[in-house]
């Protein structure tokens, strides 16, 4: 479903609300796949939303649930009425109506957590407990698990009965002894190709890639995206399995992730306020989000206004010199850039090591040589055809190549520098380095100036 | 296993391959999961990781090479003999398969193509047809396929015998008719809970989620992120089953397709050069893909020139205000990027909808204005108190509220003015907007300077 689709829905969606019944609305509603039903509830208003919400099949309202943003999901259940909103709560699987309930304000999670059946509710209050960003926060408790000495068809039967049941994400089989201690996975694969009266234990795999309970959301990425698998074991420090975390957790987390590293290349700190603040919430959250970084720079470019002002007389005696910075400083900060980008994203990926640091600030070196050479020559043609001088010409054209090539040296060394004493390299490149270049390019350029300018002039 | 282990493992291997015999350093390897076993040979020199790759158990060579970056695989692959690389490639599902002899020269994967099973390579050949890029180019067309009339148990004994034989992967099931036309989908799930006895046709979904062989990837991804499904079949015109593709494709397609994103926003293109070229590749090809944005830049940059240039009588009247040029484009250009940052990301993830422009360019405008007034303030009584001149520090702080507010509002505007001209914001805005902020930015303050001080001083 492209935009266009999407509006002509909505449009449609609009007119059988206005005239048609209730009934004609019900069925074209429930007709959508749930994740199409998502697109169409975020471009709806509240009032339009809710009532298409009560008219959904509770089935159906409760798989929509888990497609659409936190905020909307507790906005609608607070909307209806307390009996369907519990209803829809249960069918949810733990870990969704954990997250729902933990985006609640508490007083109005609890009573919910009150009118739930107990041993949900239980399960959903033990999630909670649990640091939302980490593995018990993010797990699925209900875990499909058999024993070791249960045959093939012992299982096919056990899954028959409990799947069902309990409404079970089933990807992997777990094996697991009587005190719920974590022995082996088998995969639904293995158990659909093996003999039925192959024990588990002879199918099962015993060196288990799993997740601590209290394993940081950046290292269950890691995991997911390493070894590939669709799902993985939680256990606690005794090896006790806890849940399973599933790919569609992980997708949203590494959205998540991937946000914050771009959000951190340009500076905008996600770790004193929540991401989603940053761009729809409490204005003064983003402020704060956006200030730390662009008052280093404000410090950064004060060092560089000393620089000029160092100069003050070469400045007094050829004006004509500063209309020629912001050229210098705009190129060398963006082919800088460039270099870190390059950098930051290679060493989150992998692509890049530590130890290639050396090889890569000669490529990049180069590569900053290259193109600053080219541009220092059309500078240089182009200042000479303009301001008719030769020399000013090539004053500013070699300014260009040596900042440029300083800015490449510096947006590829200081990546690394930052990686090799442990400090995360996107949260503070950006703005540091591009100050720095500001720095180092206006004392390349007012030394240039003064040395070969001034005398001539 | 983390960085610290790792070296750790890679001394150990070191030394098993100096002071030990292969035996043990064959038993030392194929303990490793093959995740860890990549990482590892990431690390490795080429002559080492060769050695070690040919006392690989065959089958976890196989699996390796589906974790080992293109590059790597094709090194290795060129580097053992012919008879065991073809004994690799025949063990490899068909779209890896395909990834590897893709990348290789044409004479090259011919020669393998002669040497692999008919069957085999007849498939791997049809792969090799479609765009790398689209669903043809990614699908693995080996997919278990059942009749409508089947009973559950009888698909239960078809998985059994074939699944193991074509060593396949196994999500779902897919009903097709005797034209191999897609009927539906039954995921194995569904087939573990249903009654043995009951027909397939009244288990499987019919409105099926399909991708066509055509579709681009960026396509591709947006599927697997809004229905979240872990495969998804792939169909020609004639809705003809021919392949599906799993999560793990999805996952290094959206990698890349993220890298792009991030790459972009510095103005690195990836539509000239492709992606792995520009950091690793041959040097010309980077600077292919750097240069065209550096060179609209530098265009731009001398429109700034241009502007200042204009006020070439304030600046010789009053050559102190150029030293304050960095200070105001930096700042500037910082805060615009962070609007960009926030706008283009949002735009991508759905966060943010054109419909939603004027508000977000309001927000971003009153948050410019706070912190540039902020900032406007703090560089007021900095100049003050360094230049002993109020007026100066008054011109400046103004200059650098308008500033930052400007940078505000043409960062949020442009990427919605682009994304409604169908031009990907992520394309143009990051050089373009910083280089239009420079230009803006210095005839605000050149006006005011021209305006406020050159009369009084």
């Amino acid at each position: 479903m492209d935009m266009i689709n999407l509006e002509n829905i909505i449009e449609r969606i609009r007119e059988i609300m206005d005239d048609e019944t209730n009934e004609q609305l019900k069925e074209e509603l429930n007709g959508y796949h749930v994740a199409d039903l998502a697109d169409i509830f975020q471009e709806l208003k509240p009032d339009e939303r809710l009532k298409c919400f009560t008219l959904l099949d509770i089935d159906k309202a409760a798989d929509l649930m888990e497609y659409l943003p936190a905020q909307t999901q507790v906005e609608l259940l607070s909307d209806i009425d307390e009996e369907l909103a519990s209803k829809i709560l249960t069918r949810l699987p733990h870990d969704a109506a954990a997250d729902v309930l933990g985006d609640m304000e508490d007083d109005e999670s609890e009573t919910y957590l009150d009118k739930l059946p107990h041993k949900f509710s239980e399960e959903v209050r033990e999630l909670l407990t649990y640091n939302e960003d980490t593995a018990g926060g993010i797990m699925n408790p209900v875990v499909l698990t058999v024993n070791s000495d249960m045959s093939v068809q012992d299982v096919l039967n056990h899954i028959r009965i409990k799947a069902e049941q309990d409404n079970m994400e089933l990807y992997y089989v777990y094996v697991t002894d009587k005190q719920n201690h974590l022995l082996g996975v088998v995969s639904l694969r293995k158990l659909l190709t093996s003999p039925i009266n192959q024990k588990v234990e002879d199918i099962m795999i015993s060196d288990i890639v799993k997740l601590h309970v209290d394993d940081y959301s950046d290292y269950i990425i890691d995991e997911f995206m390493k070894y590939q698998y669709n799902a993985l074991p939680v256990v606690d420090l005794y090896n006790r399995l806890k849940g399973m975390i599933t790919w569609d957790d992980v997708h949203d987390l590494f959205e998540e992730e991937t946000t914050e590293e771009i959000y951190q290349s340009s500076g905008i700190s996600t770790e004193v306020v929540d991401e989603d603040e940053i761009l729809t919430g409490n204005i003064f959250n983003a402020i704060r989000a956006r200030t730390p970084w662009l008052f280093i720079t404000l410090l950064g470019e004060f060092v560089a206004v000393n620089v000029a002002h160092f100069y003050e007389h070469t400045l007094t005696a050829l004006p004509i010199i500063a209309i020629f910075m912001p050229l210098l400083a705009g190129l060398g900060g963006n082919i800088g850039t460039q270099s870190i980008t390059l950098m930051v994203r290679g060493l989150s990926t992998g692509q890049v090591t530590l130890s290639s640091a050396f090889h890569h600030i000669l490529r990049e070196a180069l590569i900053g040589f290259l193109i600053g050479g080219l541009f220092g020559v059309l500078v240089t043609f182009a200042t000479w055809g303009w301001q008719h001088s030769v020399l000013l010409g090539i004053v500013v054209g070699v300014a260009m190549t040596i900042n440029m090539t300083m800015a490449t040296i510096i947006g590829t060394f200081t990546p690394f520098a930052l990686k090799a004493i442990n400090v995360d390299p996107a949260v503070a490149s950006g703005p540091v380095i591009a100050t720095t270049i500001d720095v180092v390019g206006l004392a390349v350029y007012f030394s240039l100036v003064t040395l070969f300018l001034i005398r001539v002039f």
